[in-house]
């Protein structure tokens, strides 16, 4: 097995595991076995983890060892987001609400990556019902600054090498975010492409299921799972993948850039000068950072609505917040909203005639100092908003030596094609 | 108290209550009694409840009477049907997989009725999770005949006097199709105005939570609660009501709608017949029932994963047939669709420079014979795929005695115009 003495097997990218998997050069309980001892190295700095499902995971990888293969991503361990139902492990949505609750059944998401012979390895913290409260999880760049939220723990974790695939999901900024912070790459698929049942609601509107990886092949290799759609993991897609036109969208928003994302940026305009052209945004998709803070505010706080007549003292102060800021908003207001975000898109599709992909600042900068907070979905709101898939390419350090990166929109419904030049471009990127 | 005494208290609509209950002219604890009256004479034969919950109602009717008025359904007996969770009662979805589930919470929507001073007097029959396969609730007009589906109890308590009020979901015609079949007046709103959180999911991009009541009022007033927007139940907008444009769409599946619908049709031209002109639906809008089948197998397919990876033999064969026919289509397929989805939900809006309303077929005639299915949701698929709010108006008779009725289909968030034309429309039908 010579393949697998170089890197460490818990740093194998998902896709060059998932090949040696199946062709049984290597074992799945090695796999696992290599990432549990990862964690055991790492967790306590981490914090990762809600839960871990070490003995259960090693049973099912020996069970993968001696069967057929089962799909994508036959022996590949994976965590998921604590906001993902399990059946067969506690699940909370990072709220003292739910501590202990025990779920029926699996969200479909995680079914999904079970039939494709994935290992469930634990659950992965989560801020306080997928909000701005934050959970136990540090920057494994450096434990004093946040890992990003609300998925913390998935991003964090595979950021560390304890996995090479984690489940997140975003409303506003919640996989792009970690993902940018903790320097992996994230996926964000178009909205409503991966089933939500069984994911604590939010905001339906928002809420999409993604995740984290170590390269953009592997989030593809998840992608092609949670969406069903083989061409996102073709590996001939990857290999003959050529140049996309870029439209190089600073946004509205950019003034809020600090140094190391303006850093970020130049460093990736002087890499892929030749590729595209500058790109504004039209007048009616340049509002829409404040339309989804509504729509997340309002959904937010009708979605809640159990935990809010019931339990309300148990909810943080912010969230408690949040849920006022929503419910402050008036349903004349909210459809109105909504009214606009069918039309942003609607108009969005025409940005596509004229670029195959939109590069875009995917966070203010590095991950901030502090646990407190877990930093400003602000760079994602307007795409999540318009429900278009985006991933989040690490390939910069900051000021201070934590990851910077920036991320690759697609159009609507368009994830293989957004993946295959996100492969090409962080190729460039990240030499 | 003379007003309650004629008609009975258990008929009266769910406006004529809550106003006597807000002025205190009428008890929350004898509408409750009426109504469980009304369920203990009539349960055996149109068994329309999974669960009563008559000790708990009776006990939060006299706690209501005792307070102040707490919201626009102050005292107001509701069902809800099995598909959302309940805190206070068990939730089986329809399907022996969730035999006495307990939820730790209530689904968003019903926690919205109870805030606003609702009664959960029970939770009503879901066919299979919100599928074809059908409960044990019959016809009130009819016991031999189906009641429709799924939201099959909802409708069918509704219609038998049980509750002035009921929640239930629509994936693709399950509030339209039991509304007509029954005789009420069915209400989808909007696409994702109401939360689904604690809704069992099937279909993120086709599941609308709405419900059943006895007027478009009444409707309304539950469809102000659940969507948050007051315009909806403002008694002015029915008072100054006027004659909407009507853009009248016999739609493409004409050739399906039997005689009484046809006749039921020609009645309704003749009552409104200076209102507006026919309406034929351009390319690009003809083609959406195979669009919202494909979407709806697709999706609940995959929704379903865990149930079908671990208990497929308590699901019914034609649920299995359903989730064959979802898992045969590739996602490349689903991406297709759910862009000409998008594509159709932006055509759509131009139909509406025109007319203010359209007026449709609700389903291909009477509800049929026999309890083994719960009739084709034919004429409600394409308006469900394109997000717009319905209501159903029940004004006529088929051959056998049963209601038939039309539906009217709103323009995208104008739910509130689409209540005051289904207002003033009802008025004329139904004299």
């Amino acid at each position: 097995m010579p393949v697998a003495s170089s890197p460490p097997l818990h740093q194998l990218h998902a896709w060059q595991a998932a090949t040696l998997l199946a062709h049984r050069e290597l074992k799945a309980v090695d796999l696992v076995r290599a990432c549990l001892d990862r964690i055991a190295e790492r967790e306590s700095d981490v914090q990762a983890f809600v839960h871990l499902a070490a003995d259960a995971a090693l049973a099912r990888a020996r069970e993968l060892d001696a069967g057929a293969v089962r799909g994508l991503l036959h022996g590949l361990p994976f965590g998921v987001k604590d906001l993902f139902d399990t059946f067969d492990l506690p699940t909370a949505y990072g709220s003292p609400i739910y501590a202990n609750q025990q779920p029926l059944a699996d969200a479909a998401a995680v079914a999904l990556c079970r039939e494709a012979g994935a290992v469930l390895l634990g659950k992965t913290v989560t801020t306080e019902l997928a909000n701005m409260f934050p959970g136990a999880t540090r920057n494994p760049h450096n434990p004093a600054h946040t890992p990003g939220g609300s998925s913390s723990g998935s991003a964090a974790a595979v950021a560390d090498g304890m996995l090479p695939l984690a489940l997140g999901t975003q409303t506003a900024g919640s996989l792009i975010r970690p993902a940018a912070f903790c320097g992996v790459v994230g996926y964000k698929p178009t909205h409503n492409r991966v089933p939500k049942a069984g994911v604590k609601s939010l905001s339906e509107t928002l809420d999409t299921v993604g995740g984290f990886a170590r390269s953009v092949r592997d989030v593809a290799l998840l992608g092609a799972v949670l969406t069903g759609d083989a061409r996102l993991a073709d590996p001939a897609a990857f290999e003959r993948a050529t140049a996309p036109r870029i439209g190089w969208c600073k946004t509205p928003e950019w003034a809020q850039a600090d140094a190391d994302t303006q850093q970020a940026w130049a460093q990736a305009e002087k890499l892929l000068a030749e590729h595209g052209t500058p790109l504004v945004l039209p007048d009616g998709l340049t509002g829409l950072v404040a339309v989804q803070k509504a729509v997340q505010a309002f959904e937010t706080a009708r979605s809640l609505s159990h935990e809010r007549l019931h339990h309300s003292r148990q909810l943080s102060a912010p969230l408690q917040s949040l849920i006022a800021d929503g419910l402050a908003i008036s349903g004349e207001t909210h459809a109105l909203n909504l009214q606009a975000t069918a039309r942003g898109r609607q108009q969005v599709r025409a940005l596509f005639n004229d670029c195959d992909v939109i590069i875009a600042p995917s966070s203010i900068g590095e991950a901030p100092a502090g646990l407190d907070g877990t930093g400003d979905p602000l760079f994602c709101r307007s795409w999540t908003l318009l429900g278009l898939p985006c991933v989040h390419l690490p390939f910069a350090r900051g000021r201070t030596g934590l990851p910077v990166g920036l991320q690759l929109v697609g159009a609507y419904g368009d994830d293989h094609r957004l993946l295959a030049a996100a492969h090409w471009v962080h190729q460039r990127l990240a030499g």
